[in-house]
């Protein structure tokens, strides 16, 4: 096989390399590792890819074919190439690290197809010569290039004014069978999960690799797969194809559409068109990232580097949020959404709630909340997300009904005002729930209104949903209309000073770094598909889905055995050490403690760590990662953020002070709560650890930590009869807690159950 | 042909007749002249109408096609019949008469599909039985039946909950081969000129129906028609198919799909589904109104008495218009919509309009509409329509382009304070204009600012547009989605005092009687396709289009020869006096003088009918009528809508008094502008006539008028001369004025040109 490969290698090489022709042009990365070469190939325009002289992407094809006119993929000469490089380092309002830096070299060349040389049926276009750019971005890690559309070239109209694409033709021509992390193409869901497999498999385990999925769902290939797609070479090295700064046009999947070589696959619209575009305009990038370990994968910031700078003025209203929810007493059975079981049907406007007989089971009730104000304000949280809070539950689901919400009316057991005000006096905010039920429709004849009510009552963030079949009909949840609306929530939510965290949207390209008040996304399985996930699927979800931003992976279930809960309940497979590590593993400003009060109270010496554990760092070190298989990340919080996460309490509507903060607490080494002012916070890190069904030991080293400082550390790991196997051997619950003196010069060996993980705090000693 | 058709009849009776079954249910209507039959054929429901003992309506299927079950057209069992009677008289807030009986005898038949009779893919459903209503009312002059879905039925939950229809199955089986005026079905337009045709013509007449027809275009057979569809039998019976309260459903066609047998076709949504329901809910009404005079149909008011009583506490600001517009300038060539012609790609909020260099051409300009307000001022008009105020029209045309248009920003020529400012000074009001460009999604983004701007500035009247393709896409023009939209867009325009007349809409099916904010609609070819309407167009609409509510069609076009403005322009079909008997003949609240100032200074003599014309009326007499050929009728004013037009004025939000219209002077017998108090109106009559090609004489009895009062009559005749037939004779400019003193005795000769037509106005002498 092995022979076989090499020489079908040497065959594409040769088949390739010397029809480049004359014109090629060659872009190297800042290190001077990565090449990027631009040819036309009989008026076709192509890329390839090296890595120290090695190919990673063969000859590939860009171009597009268009509705109405010839494609824009032959017929094109050589106009200009123009080179620039570009440094500087940036700071995220959020993010994994305070300073990021971006340094590439750019290539920016246009082709043009001249007058007569191709047709279109608007023939007053036909006149003038149609102009396409191409702008290569080459980092150390990896590739962005995208198309542009200019109105003009040297003073001259573009023929391409109003377009519209049926195919985009970019190809990614891979030099071999590698392994692939994929999930598979869909235009309505990323809740899968994540199959491993060789290029070649694809196609076999399409079955497979549909089993326990979304819904609802719509293929269209068998062999077409999602991106992020996180592939590594047998020569060890790590590729991800995937997508940046995707903002009015639709989302990229990859069809394999040749042995090892993929093509973009755009989600079409209703009407089957795959862009609609007006110049002057560009593509999002198309990236591919290449890294000789799995760690600089996760330390890569090539998607967040290829978005815009922030476009906010003021991002002051803008601050992580550690928060609980009642949430998974619906997830797990435990409750209900819905009010009343009275109501087979309901119309908004017309079906009284408040004469209905409520069902005994309705989680948003009152009491209930109050419950979980209390005890996210003993712990120091900083808020409360409540479902179900809002008329229409009864029959939202499944029923393509277009008008289910109206995002402002309470059940009659949910006292919004009176809440709100309890809430806030305990220094916590309620995050508000707008589910659309996938009617973009209906949620934006009520949006302004919804984000108004939030404002006047003091909500400053909302969780939003978009289950079920999307509203408009025949739209997928990831076409450019659709999309667009995705990106019109953020920005009309940003007049508002609220911060979105949408789930069932479409994976995120980065655009948190322009519009940071998109402080969340689902979109891919999280802890609410339990008895679907594979043990290493959340150690394959930084690879991947979160490569776009931060995931609302909703942790911290300390008891997995939901049939505790509810009869039909199934065993999740992790150990509450392993939940615990995600929240190092996994970057969000969002974090959630996912679970009931009434599970964390048996484990209060665990839950400290979710307590103590910041949600914005200053620092990320990415100790060790395979995906599918491990991660351990080090990560130092931002002390500004936690700063500001505690101003931003004291700023409630209601003029009260808030508490501070448990993370914040830990931070600077307050055993009250009391005011930060005047004291300096300690040095701190966090340290996650989490690994599939397999047991694993790892010996870490503190050499990140200050050297000449001394540490506390605080251990959380997997007690010995530990596992999170749902076998006879089941036991999630077991831990051990250890206290250790720690230095730079300190190497921790910590050993992680089946389906377990770790934990550590560390913070410099007085 | 005709002995055959006898026994092909004598067949058909003879294979419904006895297969009809004991559980024949029929309804005679009031005057016990219609009877309509229903029963259940081996399960299947189905109706016949007969008038005078004779069939209308053979055995005609009834029913539906299910996704995701057995249809809704076998298997059913008859519950119950349940009968009433109901007659009222009602008084619209604007229409052809200040009374209106609605007297009706009913009959709700309940059928039950019982439980394990048909199969569902919700096995929860199918352990119920499917419960089905049908309504019927039948009236003197027509029938309406509409399919009704309990929720419950005997306190027994119904299977059908939220379904959706693939195909409604209401057949009209026609008793031969009627001739038909009738437009091509289609999902986007009805701007189609009528072809005259029988029955069985329709599909070899398929091309020439779609000539000069509007863009864009969807058909979905060759034998598709719109309705409301007139026939005539060759018997001389008037038999009109339409529909009545079409809200939330998709607007139904008709497709001839046996010899004589039409069936319903549904514009589907982008998804194909055909109606997406939720219980309890109904279809709106199938209407089969039959005449024995063509008079008759236009005297008939079934459809708006289908619809539900007016919806509005307050009425109070709604207000019949007559009014002017900066359009005509745009229609006709000589300016334009857009302010420059800079820029071939407009980006809203990118663009920028205030450096751009002015065409020149563009007729919003703040000149030109001030010269509009002061003609209009002068001679009573009660506002201004002014297109192309705002930015964007430069590439707004055929693009699909989805943020066209802000609704809020205007040119920099176009003053919008200070031009409603100066309006609002001469007691004019302007009438804003939202172009959509079928982009839904957009407008209703932008449809709150955009009101609350109106009534910021006073407007209180929006022309609205929606040209183009839809979008979301995939829609068209009438299915359920965009039907919705438009309905929501009169609720929302309620909220803000504000009259909606929109163009390109979806037909109305009488929703004005519930919704009288909705002053207007296009849905028809009106005068803007000048060069492309038949001459007869205008005696087929009332039968037609009107039927549904009134159509803002725009006439006054005093100079028809278009290429005296543009070397392009073609003489439009008609005459100056054919332009003034349409202000009778077509009934509106809302009416245009919609030519130039300039090109009726020439004409003031004329020109003074439209400023005397009423455009809200007491009573209405249909004198003589023949669709295709002409129409002639007879008005008397509703004196209070009259004074309520002043009162309006009287009321502009900047606190000045209001001019008197024109029409109250003539009315109230004023010479000045000066107040209506204390005056008691005239008894005052107009009356109106238009005709085809064929020039035509009437001898019309004026028995109307109150015997023993004298009266002063204004004839308004096309001259000996007159043409509107656009050859060598072509003299559209030909009138003549005479004044008659007249009672009820009098019998008027008038004679019309070809494309010609008269006008009278007639009052009380002092």
């Amino acid at each position: 096989m092995k022979i076989r490969f090499f020489i079908f290698f040497c065959l594409m090489a040769c088949l390739s390399m010397p029809m480049r022709g004359a014109d090629n042009l060659t872009l190297k990365s800042p290190d001077g590792r990565m090449e990027v070469t631009f040819y036309l190939l009989d008026g076709s325009p192509h890329y390839e890819l090296m890595r120290d002289g090695k190919p990673v992407v063969l000859a590939s094809r860009m171009g597009f074919e268009l509705e109405w006119r010839d494609d824009l993929a032959h017929a094109f000469v050589l106009k200009d190439v123009q080179r620039s490089t570009f440094d500087e380092v940036w700071h995220p309002v959020w993010g994994e690290e305070a300073n990021i830096r971006n340094h590439y070299n750019e290539m920016l060349v246009t082709i043009e197809q001249p007058v007569g040389s191709v047709a279109s049926m608007d023939h007053s276009t036909e006149k003038r010569a149609t102009v396409m750019q191409i702008r290569f971005r080459l980092y150390d890690d990896g590739l962005g290039f995208r198309y542009e559309f200019p109105m003009k070239y040297n003073g001259v109209d573009n023929a391409l004014v109003c377009f519209w694409f049926k195919e985009e033709l970019t190809e990614f021509a891979l030099t071999g069978n590698h392994t692939a992390w994929w999930i598979p193409g869909d235009y309505d869901t990323q809740e899968y999960n994540y199959t491993e497999s060789r290029l070649s498999q694809i196609d076999s385990l399409y079955e497979k690799g549909h089993e326990h999925g979304g819904w609802p769902w719509t293929d269209f290939s068998r062999t077409g797969v999602q991106t992020a797609l996180q592939m590594k070479t047998d020569d060890g090295l790590y590729i991800n194809i995937h997508e940046a700064a995707t903002l009015d046009y639709p989302t990229m999947h990859l069809n394999l559409e040749k042995p090892f070589t993929f093509r973009t696959w755009l989600c079409p619209d209703a009407a089957g068109y795959k862009g609609r575009m007006q110049a002057p305009c560009h593509t999002p990038w198309r990236t591919v990232m290449v890294c000789d370990k799995a760690t600089d994968v996760l330390r890569s910031r090539l998607i967040l580097n290829l978005n815009d700078p922030c476009v906010l003025k003021d991002v002051s209203w803008i601050h992580p949020v550690k928060y609980m929810g009642v949430w998974w007493e619906m997830i797990s059975g435990k409750s209900t959404w819905n009010y009343t079981n009275d109501f087979p049907s309901v119309k908004l406007g017309e079906t009284d709630f408040v004469h209905a007989k409520p069902n005994g089971t309705h989680g948003a009730n009152n009491a209930n909340v109050r419950r979980y104000i209390d005890f996210a304000a003993k712990h120091g949280f900083d808020a409360l997300l409540i479902e179900g809070w809002n008329i229409g539950w009864e029959d939202w689901y499944g029923k393509q009904k277009d008008f289910v919400f109206d995002f402002l009316t309470p059940y009659p057991d949910f006292d919004l005002p009176a809440l709100n005000k309890y809430a806030h006096e305990k220094g916590i905010r309620l995050i508000m729930h707008h589910e659309s039920s996938a009617s973009t429709v209906n949620y934006e004849r009520w949006m302004e209104k919804a984000y108004t009510m939030m404002n006047r009552y003091g909500y400053d963030a909302v969780k939003s949903g978009y289950v079920g079949t999307i509203i408009p009909y025949a739209e997928g949840h990831y076409s450019q209309p659709i999309n667009n609306h995705y990106h019109y929530a953020i920005v009309e939510a940003a007049k508002h000073h609220i911060m979105v965290n949408a789930h069932e949207a479409v994976r995120p390209t980065g655009l948190c770094r322009t519009w940071p008040n998109m402080i969340g996304n689902e979109s891919a399985m999280g802890t609410e598909f339990r008895e679907r996930i594979h043990p290493g699927h959340t150690t394959i979800l930084p690879f991947t889905r979160l490569q776009g931003g931060p995931m609302d992976y909703t942790p911290g279930i300390f008891e997995p055995d939901m049939g505790k809960i509810v009869p039909w309940g199934k065993k999740m497979q992790h150990t509450i050490c392993n939940q615990l590590g995600l929240y190092v593993t996994f970057y969000s400003p969002l974090q959630m403690a996912a679970d009931f009060p009434e599970h964390y109270e048996p484990y209060m010496d665990a839950f400290q760590f979710i307590k103590d554990v910041a949600v914005d760092w200053d620092t990320s070190i990415y100790i060790a990662a395979e995906p599918g298989a491990y991660i351990v990340t080090a990560r130092k919080p931002k002390i500004s953020s936690l700063n500001k996460a505690a101003d931003g309490l004291a700023t409630l509507p209601d003029g009260k002070k808030g508490v501070i903060s448990s993370a914040s607490q830990f931070v600077y080494g307050l055993t009250n709560q009391t005011s930060l002012s005047g004291l300096t916070p300690k040095d701190t890190w966090y340290i996650g650890g989490i690994t599939d069904e397999k047991a694993r030991e790892f010996a870490i080293k503190l050499d990140f930590l200050t050297p000449g400082k001394t540490y506390d550390a605080i251990i959380y790991t997997d007690g010995k009869d530990a596992s999170g196997i749902p076998n006879d051997s089941y036991n999630p619950y077991s831990y051990t807690i250890t206290t250790k003196k720690v230095n730079s010069k300190t190497v921790l060996k910590l050993k992680m159950a089946p389906c377990g993980g770790f934990a550590v705090s560390i913070r410099e000693r007085q």
